[in-house]
């Protein structure tokens, strides 16, 4: 996440054929949990649909199968996006931010729900007058999602 | 952050006048060091130009001036972006995820630079065959930027 004057990441060096393949990966800040904050953005209309969370093993196979994959710390495993609800997440570009510590996914968001409530985008609350307002609709019952 | 099958947070329920004032800021989920990552996305682009920390008092400040203000976690003070460089963030609007542990401002980036490499946005390495590629240039100096 940016903050002013931090250190430098440092430089990749020289690497054998087979450290490359996952030197990308080495380029991450994992946390002290060895996670990383990752960002869902549609592709096509720059909206924001959620954050979540990433491993190490998530991050490799989202770039591997052009799907998004996170970690449930909730249920402390990988979490395939869509692997209840259908509602998944293929990547288009995948970005890193400028100190390594968060991840951005451009995605196209299949049924167009990226939250569990049934909406399009978890940012459904807005501040309005001291209070946060829900300013997007329900697309979808849960209840008929989550069968 | 977006996990299924999480409890909901709880109703505001009556409060008094006194209370309601910062009811809001009771509704987000911060973290054991009290703590909240804000997402800084471009009102007019959708561009996400960064992500940054707030604590209780930063999100405040920044519902109450209008302006971006963070939590900088290696300073340990409050972080009024744009102080240093100019590059001042006026905010258009403030939304709470659906668990209430990320907020995401929609900002005019005055400048047009978020980044403190000087570059618009601090998402500009993108996955490519493998590796990080700078992809968006370095607007103005870092040097000519922070002096």
């Amino acid at each position: 996440m940016c903050e002013q004057h931090k250190g430098q990441a440092p430089a990749a060096g020289n690497l054998g054929a087979q450290a490359a393949v996952t030197a990308w990966l080495d380029e991450v800040r994992w946390d002290a949990d060895g996670l990383v904050p990752a960002i869902a953005q549609e592709a096509a209309t720059g909206d924001i649909l959620m954050v979540a969370w990433m491993n190490r093993e998530s991050l490799q196979e989202t770039a591997a199968t052009g799907r998004a994959v996170y970690w449930s710390r909730s249920r402390k495993r990988l979490w395939r996006k869509g692997e209840e609800s259908g509602h998944v997440q293929q990547l288009r570009e995948l970005r890193l931010d400028c100190d390594g510590d968060v991840v951005l996914l451009k995605v196209e968001q299949l049924g167009g729900i990226a939250c569990h409530t049934g909406r399009h985008s978890c940012f459904f609350r807005r501040l309005e007058n001291g209070a946060w307002a829900v300013v997007d609709p329900v697309l979808k019952d849960p209840e008929a999602i989550y069968r």
